[in-house]
């Protein structure tokens, strides 16, 4: 067995799944709406530790990786399900009611409702499946699949904090001063609702995904499922200045690769990229014809940039 | 912390969740159709046991366990999506395929399409995440919340075969010859979709429920969301003879609070009681106005049953 997208890519093929695929599934809601529904598992010791993040950290980030889905696709979240396996010893605690705390917190922000779940107890890791549906115009969805020959690549805000927040975390356990702000982006990602609505409503993307395994895999994603090529500017790809300062060298990797950052990716046909021009995105590239084929240039170097982001297996 | 019953009352109540408290959420759809969801999740060591199974079998229990949801609201199964931690030593084998083998050949039978999920690796346990979605003809879903002093409460198939196929799997790993039927029922349960949907469309039952948990616990479930008590007569439980044979005394506890046999749980107006006649069904006692008290009448002795089925905490 391959790693995860392959079998995705397997299962899909054996046996006709059209509808998966994407950051979400698009569903007939009724005459005028689509619903998107995703589903996210954090499992313990590879998702997260106990011991780094907090359990309102926690029931936030649980929520906000399916928003960030919904994000992606254009979509308004409606409601979500949460199912949770606890250890007994944690059971025994206050933590699953600080862990709703959190998720509640972040709901209320866009009034979704909690609709329903499961709870089971767990040997001994705690488990997570996060789920959501979200609605968009009907036949509006924004998919990764529209990228065209000549469209700007935009991300918006910053890339590299999250990762560099866990290689803080994985260092010292998050007791250095000074790096709040990564560590924060680790534990408590916020997901660009608003933005994805924005770029889906006024139709100014025309492919979108979620930074989630990392910018080389999720652009290679686009591309894919475009049919098309990227090249990206090393020196346009927005890394925090602290990042440098603290990682150096590592830190284009780790904006590159590292994952998490549950920022947009998008594409934006030229005539439109004015339409960005107020929110805090970047251009970092073009669409080419090259089919599936990524280059990073770095002044006069141009070098084939492989999907490297995180896999499960 | 108490039971996960309890828990949920907790956050149904502190977050004002209205949706949540039957076997599915209800969910608006279109003009003439209402949605209906449910998550169930499997945990490995706590639902099932890799030695006690093959992956085909336990995808096909995934599914089952949240049609078997579905079935009690008397709702038509759509789509599912499925969410899995896979340990990296199971990756590395067919189990994953041969469990969505499983899986679809139990989602053919019911024209189910797949349409999401997500796959993680898990440090250790094998993790399921099954989620399915149904649909019923607008605000005519059948509720726990339905029965009405008077009504006969009925069960489908017999009860009792899927904990004694655990047994007999806890005492000798399955190896026993001439219990097959019991081990079947435990490993590869059949949801009453048919039965369900038949109860709520002829408009049949006044409130339903399926027996996980197990019938004692189940009923009670019923009579608290309905705000009744009940009385069942204990000749009338159908327990298997082979159960009677091999467990004895115990063979009554097994079919009050054993769980998993996915069997319908409901309650019927006494006008109605024929139409049911032509089903694998049999009425086991009638709904009183004892608030949440249920009484076991084993010929001339009556004796308050408790909640006994199964509880993760």
């Amino acid at each position: 067995m391959k790693s995860e997208f392959e079998f995705i890519k397997y299962i899909k093929k054996s046996y006709g799944l059209n509808a998966v695929g994407d950051d979400c599934a698009i569903l007939p809601k009724d005459d005028k709406t689509d619903m998107v529904v995703t589903a996210d598992m954090l499992v313990e010791d590879v998702d997260f530790r106990l011991e780094w993040t907090t359990p309102e950290f926690l029931g936030h980030k649980a929520l906000a990786v399916s928003l960030s889905d919904i994000a992606a696709m254009g979509a308004v979240p409606k409601w979500a399900m949460l199912t949770l396996a606890v250890p007994k010893s944690l059971w025994q605690t206050d933590f699953v009611k600080h862990f709703f705390d959190g998720w509640t917190s972040l709901a209320n922000r866009y009034r979704i409702e909690l609709v329903g779940g499961d709870i089971s107890s767990s040997p001994d890791k705690f488990v997570i499946d996060s789920i959501a549906c979200g609605e968009v115009e009907k036949g509006n969805a924004t998919l990764r699949s529209g990228a065209k020959v000549g469209d700007a690549i935009c991300v918006s805000g910053s890339l590299g904090g999250a990762a560099a927040g866990l290689k803080i975390l994985e260092r010292n356990g998050g007791g250095e001063s000074g790096y709040s702000g990564f560590i924060g982006r680790q534990l408590q990602p916020n997901p660009r609702v608003e933005l994805g609505r924005f770029l889906n409503v006024n139709r100014v993307a025309n492919s979108m995904i979620d930074i989630s395994d990392g910018l080389s895999s999720d652009l290679h994603h686009i591309c894919e499922a475009s049919g098309v090529g990227a090249e990206i500017e090393s020196n346009l790809i927005p890394i925090d200045e602290g990042i440098v300062r603290e990682f150096g060298i590592e830190s284009q990797s780790l904006a590159l690769n590292g994952g998490e950052d549950f920022e947009l990716l998008f594409t934006v046909a030229e005539e439109k990229i004015s339409m960005v021009a107020d929110h805090d995105v970047t251009r970092i590239g073009t669409i080419t014809k090259h089919s599936e084929i990524i280059e990073l240039i770095d002044g006069d170097a141009r070098m084939k940039l492989d999907a490297s982001g995180y896999r499960h297996f």
